[in-house]
């Protein structure tokens, strides 16, 4: 038995395989700061003392802390891989994730999840799956696959499987819609993500009373606090469009801190590359006020004990050998990561492949009906709904304009900040178009096409001209999916996202250049410099469960009232 | 669905089952106290907040928590079957036990666990089972039954079971003893519970490396903390015999108190009728300057999160609704408790009745060989090992003391404080016979006899002359198990305890007014006044994992060398 061999070592008869020298391992059971050698057998942390090994590493007096947990993330939403996300995680310091696979699965159902668990398997982070709850979000919008309660089921004890992912659907929750109390019930008995911005008093409580148990939707302290009262574990978020972090570090207390973690939910590669990734998050807490090693614990034992994750996120006998070493308790700027023994990343680079998995099942995704297609918006009136692009943030506001008619139809109106929008279903070549109007992103003489667009991931199309949109939706068809920038009618550059439409094999060197290169030709084209990310926040244009008003392949969608509404104002609202 | 009635009652739509008005709710999330409702249906808490119910129950401001939970019990310590001892414990906010019937296991084996299992389920109170996994404690005494690996892997699916029972081997873990690791290797993804007194440095690396997540055996504040700091979560117990919260409140901070939880491992049915249950852990250790809330999350939150129960040890949604009423928050004096929603107790008193199994496996256990049974101790020298009783304690010194012989026999001396103990074999009928001696008892004419001794529930006798110790087991044959007083050749007083001849069917207070008859005959036979409680006393003398010398059916033991000894000194020894 292994465990005789191991009790060997922790005693100190036998050497370890690799012993950790002088380190300061950051306690996060009693919150102190211990001098002492790291011995590691099996990948095991066999004890913390005076050890020998086989091999010996000495630290020098750096920090050691456990490996990191992101909480919650949607890898898809770093355009890569799981095996390429690995890459660039890793050398942050981040050794487990719980990743809801929600994108993927709106684009290839159960497929996409398994792909998801699959491919992770190639590489050393440790990656956990809720399983996706809300496929489509809503159903205003036609996505790729759907998720039912019955797959729920047959999923459930997969090995990777840890819960349900985030419940999107509050209203759903709150006011007892069946299907989705279906899907709650069949996970009883694991643990329930949730996402419920701005849920109140009785609301709160009827969404909790079904056991959901997180939340990372909080953007005010006051909205933590009321969560956690009743008994939420709650994500400190730090994304790419969502940045909750140094205003949430406000609330952190004593009293409340065990049931606070950090996720990241949502951030672009080249965020992970510059900022950090939960190692950024930790950063962000201790610069507002939050004691280091309380900040330590939000990122590993908190969260491991939140997702009954079992001998993760401490380093004490038994634990994995998952460690982080850094030399400044403040910045966190990771010089070495240990996963499961091995060192898995030195001065910001992975030292392992991301070994790839190619799968059919979420390859050549996009599927268009291009007859009869139109851009074309007829109207009867000039007082319109537009959506109000919020800088940085997912929300929208919803706003009425005044917009130029000509012929009975909407033309483009150069002094007005308003832009066209288009969602075009992508999945099953039904034809559907839904057409709106944005104000505050700022393109001029061209489009920008994705097929990243929460959380349906049908063709998202931007524009300030037909023409260019056309363009750039058989762009998009041709390299069959990504994301394509059109200017004066021709491609002038283009990501192709070759799983799902969403996500690429491509090294994320190559995207980040990508990016970089696109960023500065939308800038150039006129794009609000104010909007920090054009893609990530055009990709929320078309996610129907985020306040104000967005819009689907099936029309504009007023999220106070939960149903489509038309372009044109009605007498009422004016 | 259920859940959708849960939302609506949650809502405010519907009216709950039952609503607690003017509650001053203690969160254990966030530290505060909350005026509110809370409402509750279908057992099951819905909100807090303000709530209208088909009953309401006015609180008048008085302070609601969540039900206490026992960490670690042997319920069979009360000497009460699980029914009678729900009686006594849910009167005192106890909704919740960990129990390890390790008592009745070395009895009768899995039998006995089973019959603890089921016999539980004719109360309210919940008792979740952890497999003992020491029985016998040690191959040093004859157990009824022994509980193998493979019998705890059997055993472990079944509903209720939650891990593995304290590890008691505690060198047996350690130095690598093949079935004690098969059996935590079996064991591997549930929790076990450690007994690791004074283990320390690499030893205690040693022990943890194996997974082992409690100890309750802590008696310092410097222990406490470093068992902490290897990951453990530490009981503070306060039992009859074993009294440590006072001490170990001391080192309660806010940075470890998530780690602390509390236990009362094993308490008479008097100490808990007159001082409490757990609501007496939490009393003490806010008289030594823990913070109330700090102290009832110890009894609550904390308790679940080490074990995994999920719904219980808060008052939030979808919690269940075991609640405990009281009016002092320092003296917590429980005025009532809800189970599940129901009213359980009220004024000290349970509002059930103590539903019986009589189950044959577990009754008509003794089973002595009175042929050729002496207590005749011959000597070939006077200088012999003897027990000291440590007051108040259940470790024992080892001392050595000058005795009287006449004719090559031992014979006592009034002078001394010496009595003769024996542990007579009384399960197999092999005849084993374990005598010894006994200092800082302080009985005179007559003997003790007890079925009750840890932890192989062997016969243990006490006395100064043979004749009342052979008298007394007589009427332990006779009585088939329980304590028996002799005095100048009569039996003066017993108490049957016809399961496994350690519990009974009898109502408690049967039980308190026999053991305070009897305690005040022993007190008057002479019994040292500073024992406590001379009956727990005498039943650990016989449990050879706690140090320094105790007394088997198979002779004397060393703790400290791990081994049996002669009653003579050896020249080398003395």
């Amino acid at each position: 038995m292994k465990s005789i061999d191991y009790v060997k070592v922790a005693r100190g008869e036998k050497k370890a395989d690799l012993v950790l020298k002088n380190c300061n391992v950051i306690n996060v059971f009693n919150g102190q700061i211990e001098k002492g050698d790291i011995a590691i057998s099996g990948g095991i942390i066999m004890g913390i003392g005076n050890y020998k090994g086989e091999v010996e590493f000495d630290v020098k007096g750096k920090y050691v802390a456990p490996g990191f947990i992101d909480g919650h993330v949607h890898i898809e939403s770093s355009m890569l891989t799981p095996p390429q996300f690995a890459k660039i995680v890793m050398p942050k310091g981040t050794t487990t994730v719980v990743a809801d696979p929600h994108e993927i699965a709106n684009v290839s159902g159960i497929d996409g999840i398994k792909y998801m668990l699959e491919s992770s398997k190639r590489v050393p982070l440790d990656v956990f799956v809720m399983i996706p709850s809300c496929v489509p979000a809503t159903a205003f919008e036609t996505s790729g696959h759907i998720i039912t309660a019955d797959d729920i089921d047959s999923l459930k004890d997969e090995k990777g499987i840890l819960g349900l992912g985030e419940v999107m659907n509050y209203p759903g929750v709150i006011y007892g819609d069946k299907e989705m109390h279906k899907k709650i019930n069949v996970m009883e008995h694991y643990v329930k993500d949730g996402h419920a911005p701005n849920v109140w008093d009785h609301e709160l409580n009827a969404y909790c009373v079904t056991g959901i148990k997180t939340d990372h939707e909080c953007t005010t302290v006051e909205e933590l606090n009321e969560k956690v009262k009743r008994g939420m574990y709650i994500h400190l978020r730090e994304g790419s469009a969502t940045r909750n972090v140094s205003v949430l570090s406000k609330g952190v207390t004593n009293a409340n801190s065990r049931r606070l973690l950090f996720c990241t939910d949502d951030k672009h590669p080249e965020d992970i590359k510059k900022e950090g990734h939960i190692n950024y998050n930790i950063k962000l807490a201790i610069k507002n006020g939050v004691d280091p090693i309380t900040a330590i614990q939000m990122a590993t034992i908190n969260t491991a004990t939140c997702y009954n994750l079992e001998r993760i996120g401490a380093i004490a006998p038994s634990y994995l050998a998952d460690l982080v070493v850094f030399k400044s308790l403040t910045e966190i700027d990771v010089d070495l990561v240990f996963k499961k023994g091995y060192l898995v990343a030195k001065n910001n680079r992975a030292l392992f492949e991301g070994k790839l998995l190619e799968n059919e099942s979420v390859m050549n995704t996009v599927n268009i009906k291009k007859e009869g297609l139109s851009f074309e918006i007829p109207l009867r009136q000039s007082k319109v709904n537009v959506i109000k692009l919020i800088e940085n943030n997912v929300t929208t506001e919803h706003v009425i304009r005044d917009v130029k008619i000509e012929n009975g139809l909407y033309v483009h109106d150069d002094s007005l900040d308003i832009l066209k929008i288009a969602v075009v279903e992508r999945h099953h070549k039904t034809g559907n178009v839904g057409l709106g109007f944005l104000e505050g992103y700022g393109l001029k003489n061209g489009a920008v096409a994705m097929t990243i667009a929460h959380d349906s991931h049908n063709l998202i199309l931007i524009g300030d001209n037909d023409a260019d949109m056309f363009t750039a939706l058989e762009e998009i068809d041709r390299i069959q999916g990504g994301i394509v920038l059109v200017r004066n009618g021709e491609v002038v550059d283009s990501l192709q996202l070759e799983f799902g439409g969403i996500m690429t094999n491509k090294d994320v060197s190559v995207v980040e250049s990508k990016i970089k290169n696109m960023d500065s030709i939308l800038r150039d084209m006129g794009v609000n410099e104010k909007v920090d990310d054009p893609f990530l926040s055009l990709a929320f244009m078309s996610l129907p469960v985020i306040p104000e008003i967005k819009l689907t392949d099936k029309g504009l969608f007023d999220v106070a009232s939960f149903k489509h509404i038309s372009l044109e104002v009605d007498e009422g609202d004016a």
